[in-house]
C-alpha cells in the first residue's frame, strides 16, 4: 500500500564507526542524495537544503549588520585573470574546473575557470569601484557555490566537489583596520557556530606553509569531529597588499596619494558546516539540529486510541495552532503509522522537541514534552506549555553546545616528545608541544611530525597561548611557538 | 576632496532612446557593471544584489506556501543525460557551456554541462525519490543560477549569459493535476508580478513551434516594455509525459500498476523579471522601485541651514527612528553634499518615498512625504506623519502597476491583413489576428508573419478569447485561433 519505511534510528554505532554511522544518518534523513552520476557531487534533498538556508539567512544578516552589503559576481574567471597572482595559481590550479567550449563545437580561446574561490573576479572589479578614502572600509560578500575538483576521497557536505558558502572581501586603508576585520570575522565566526549552531571551536593561525594561497596569514577555526579528528570550518585571511597591488586596487588618501589597499577575506563554506554540525551533534537515533535552524522546531504527536480520537486529534490540533505563532510546528496526525514511527521519525530528523498527548495526558489536561537531544521528558499543564516550551527551547542550542565543549574538556595534552605526540594522537587528544616556527623555517620540523605521527600542525591558539616550552619538539632548538597538533578531517 | 559625482537623472530620455536610458540607468543607479572581461556576464552591484534576493525571497516564500520544498542540485550535467531527450539536446545544445577538463590538463571523458535548465540532472533523481502514488504530487524547486551560451546580444539582466532564477518541477499523478499546476503558476505569477512588482502582463500559450524543448504545451507571460516590443516573463511548461519515460520517473498506482508521471515545470527568471521592472517602471529621473522590494523604503532629508541645525538633526533623526520599526529607512546626514544632490542620488536609486524636513516644517511641526514615482508632495503633521506613510505606502505598487496596465489600454489592435499587422506593429502595439492553427501545421504561416511585419506569434490568449476573425491572414484558410503578434525582446 505504499507504505513509507521507518527508520528506527542507525544501524551503526557512531562511536563504533563514525564514517558509516554518519553515511547511514545523511541517507536515513533524506538529507543527500549521492547518487547522482557525477563523481563529487551530491543533491541536497529538501531537509537539508532548508537547513541550509537558514544557516545562510543568519550568516548574511550579521555579515550585513556588520557593514558587509551582497554583491553577485560571474561564476566563470578567465584563466589570465587566475595566472595574475602567481602563489594563487599555483594553489588553486589543480583543483579547477575549465570551461573550454560551447555549443556543437565552438572551443574558446581562452579559458574559463569555474570558480574554486572568487579573488580574481572580484579585485579587478574592486579596482572600478575603489577611487578614494571615502570608500573604505570596502566591505563586501558573495554568497554563492564554488567547485573544486577535489583529489581526496568526497562526503556529502563536508568535502564535495560543489560546495556552497559565503565569501566576504574587505578593503582598507591600513593594515591595523583590516587586522581588525580578522578579529571581526573571529567574533562572527563565535556568534554564528557556538551561539546559534551550537560548535565549539578553537582559533589557529596557520603555519605559513599552511595558508590560503595568495595571503599572508591565515586563521582558522578547528572544531573537534567525534571521530576524534577536527575539521576546519571558517577561515579568514589577512591577505595583504599582495592581490591589491596585481589587480590594481589603489585609493587616493586624503593627502592625495595613491595607495594600495589592504585586502582581507573570509570564507564561512555554510554547506561544511552544515556537515561537521550533524556530525557532532548527531547521535544514534539520528540527527540533533540547533533550535534556530531546524525546519521544524516541535512536532505534536497525538497518541491516538479509538476511545477518544475525536478528542485527542482536537486538542492536538489546538496546540499546533497555538504554537504556529511563535515555532514552525507540525502535528502529524496520519493514521496509517504507530506513535512510536513518528517518533523514530521526527527523532531521525532532529526536530528538537515533540509534544505528545495521549488519552490519560487529555484526562489531565496536561501534554508531554520530549526533548530530542537527551530525550528527558516533561510533563506539563496545557497552560504552561507555552512558557515551558519557551524556556527550553531557548536553552537548547547553549546546552548542545555545552555538550560538545564538554568533549574539549581535557582534551589537549602537553607533550615533550614525537612519541607523546603519536600516543596523545591516537586516543583521539589534541597535542600541544613547543615548536621552533610557524614560518617557512619550521616546515621541515612539521613534516616529521606529520609523517612520525600522522598528526597535523594546526598552528598557534589565538584566545590564549598559556602554555610554554623550551624546546622546539622535533630539532631541539629554542621553542618560539607552542603548536597544536592534531589529526584532520 | 573625493567628493562624490552627484547623478542628476538620465542624460537620455526614456521615450527618445530606450536602448542608451537603460544602459545608463542600469551604470548610474549602480545596479551592475558590465566591464567583468568575459563576454555576456555581468557584475550585480549591491543595490541590485539586495533587491534580487527579496525578490527571490517573495518567490520562494510563495512557492512554499503553495507545497513546493527547496532542494539543491548539481550545475554540471553529464552529456549523456542532456542526450537522452531527443528535442530537449537539439533546442538547448547550441547554449550549453561544457565543462571538458580539469587541474593542469586532466581531460574527462565524459564533458559536462554547465546546466542551461536542471530537467536532465533533476528527473533521473525524481526517479529514485518517487516510488508510490503516496509521494505525488511531488513538488520541488531549486533557486540558482544557469548558463546559456546566447548567441542574441546581451543587456544586463534581461539577457545575460549567467542568470538567477527558480526552477520548479512538479510530478503529478494525472495529466488533470498537472494541467491544474500549470495553472497555479499563473496565479503565482500573477501574485507576485502583479501584485508584489507592478507589472501588467498578458498570459498567451505559445505555438508549437516556440514551446519548451521537450515540453507539450507551454504557457508564457508576455510584459510590455516601455520600447514597444513585449518581454518574456514567467513560463510554465506542461511536459507530458516524455520526460518520465526517458529518465524513468514513475510510481505504483493505488491499482498496483507501474505508471508513469506527468511533469510540469515553471521557471520564473528573477534577474530578468528584475530586469524589465526597472525598465517598465523606470523614468528620466532613474529607478523606481515596487515598494516592499526596494532595500530602502523611505530616505529622510534634513534640509539644514546653520541657524536650526541641530533642530532639525535631532528631529530627522527621531522621525527616522520612528518610521524604522516599520520600515527600512535611512536618515541622510551626510554634509558634504546638499539637500538636492540627496534628492537626486535616492531619486536616481528609486527609493519610494523622500521625507524633508526643514527649518519652515520644523517650525510648523510638519514633514513633507514626497512619493517617488509622480513627485507629488504631501505636507504631513509630524503626528500624523506614520499613518500617511502607511497609506501611501500600501498603495505604491499598485498604482505602480495601475500607470503600467494604462500604457496595455487600447495597445491590442484588431488587423486583418499582414499590411495592418505591420502598421500596428511599427506604431509599438500588439497585433491581433486571426490566425489557422497554433499547432506545427500553422508554423509556415508564422514564418511569413514574422518575415514580413518583424513581428513574432506570441501565441493564444488564455485570460479570455473575446475576438473572433473567419480566415487565417496569412493562408486564407478557416482562423481556428485568435493570436497575438508583437515585436520581442
Amino acid at each position: 500500500m505504499g507504505k513509507k519505511k521507518t527508520p528506527k534510528g542507525i544501524g551503526v554505532k557512531k562511536e563504533e564507526n563514525f564514517s558509516e554511522w554518519y553515511s547511514e544518518l545523511v541517507k536515513k534523513a533524506e538529507l543527500a542524495d549521492l547518487r547522482y552520476n557525477v563523481k563529487g557531487f551530491v543533491c541536497y534533498r529538501p531537509w537539508a537544503a532548508i537547513t541550509i538556508k537558514k544557516m545562510f539567512d543568519l550568516f548574511e544578516e550579521c555579515l550585513e549588520r556588520k557593514g558587509h552589503l551582497p554583491i553577485v559576481m560571474p561564476s566563470l574567471i578567465p584563466e589570465s585573470n587566475f595566472k595574475k597572482e602567481a602563489e594563487h595559481v599555483e594553489g588553486f590550479t589543480p583543483e579547477v574546473f575549465w570551461v573550454t567550449e560551447a555549443g556543437e563545437s565552438e572551443k574558446f580561446e581562452e579559458k574559463l575557470a569555474l570558480r574554486p574561490t572568487s579573488e580574481t573576479a572580484i579585485y579587478p572589479m574592486y579596482s572600478y569601484w575603489i577611487r578614494s578614502y571615502n570608500d573604505l572600509p570596502f566591505k563586501r560578500y558573495q554568497a554563492g557555490q564554488v567547485w573544486r575538483y577535489e583529489g581526496k576521497s568526497t562526503r556529502p557536505f563536508l568535502r564535495a566537489r560543489e560546495f556552497h558558502w559565503i565569501e566576504a572581501h574587505n578593503v582598507f586603508a591600513s593594515k591595523k583596520e583590516a587586522l581588525n576585520q580578522v578579529k571581526e570575522d573571529m567574533e562572527t565566526t563565535k556568534e554564528m557556530l557556538t551561539d546559534e549552531f551550537g560548535l565549539s571551536f578553537i582559533f589557529f593561525e596557520r603555519p605559513q606553509w599552511d595558508k590560503f594561497s595568495g595571503a599572508e596569514s591565515t586563521y582558522a577555526a578547528d572544531a573537534l569531529m567525534d571521530s576524534g579528528r577536527v575539521i576546519q570550518l571558517p577561515s579568514t585571511h589577512f591577505i595583504g597588499q599582495g592581490f591589491a597591488k596585481v589587480f590594481d586596487v589603489k585609493f587616493k588618501d586624503k593627502d592625495g596619494k595613491e595607495k594600495y589597499g589592504y585586502i582581507t577575506c573570509y570564507g564561512p563554506a555554510i554547506s561544511r558546516i552544515f556537515g561537521a554540525m550533524i556530525a557532532i551533534h548527531g547521535d544514534d537515533q539520528g540527527l540533533v539540529l540547533p533550535f534556530k535552524i531546524s525546519p521544524l522546531q516541535v512536532v505534536v504527536v497525538p497518541i491516538v486510541y479509538d476511545e477518544k480520537k475525536k478528542e485527542i486529534l482536537s486538542k492536538a490540533e489546538k496546540i499546533g495552532e497555538m504554537l504556529s505563532y511563535s515555532y514552525r510546528v507540525k502535528v502529524d496526525e496520519r493514521d496509517d503509522i504507530s506513535p512510536g514511527e513518528k517518533f523514530n521519525i521526527w527523532e531521525m530528523k532532529g526536530v528538537p522537541f515533540r509534544i505528545e498527548i495521549g488519552p490519560k495526558d487529555l484526562e489531565n489536561n496536561q501534554a508531554v514534552i520530549v526533548r530530542r537531544y537527551d530525550g528527558k521528558k516533561f510533563f506539563v499543564g496545557v497552560k504552561e506549555l507555552e512558557g515551558k516550551l519557551r524556556k527550553l527551547s531557548e536553552a537548547y542550542t547553549k546546552e548542545l553546545r555545552e555538550l560538545h565543549q564538554q568533549r574539549f574538556e581535557n582534551l589537549i595534552e602537553k607533550c615533550h616528545s614525537i612519541d607523546e605526540v603519536k600516543k596523545a594522537i591516537n586516543r583521539g587528544k589534541i597535542a600541544c608541544a613547543g615548536f621552533c616556527s610557524i614560518d617557512h623555517d619550521g616546515e621541515k620540523c612539521a613534516e616529521v611530525i606529520e609523517k612520525e605521527t600522522g598528526g597535523k600542525v594546526r598552528g598557534c591558539r589565538l584566545d590564549k597561548e598559556d602554555i610554554s616550552f623550551d624546546k622546539c619538539i622535533v630539532c631541539g632548538k629554542k621553542a618560539h611557538k607552542t603548536v597544536y597538533i592534531a589529526k584532520d578531517y
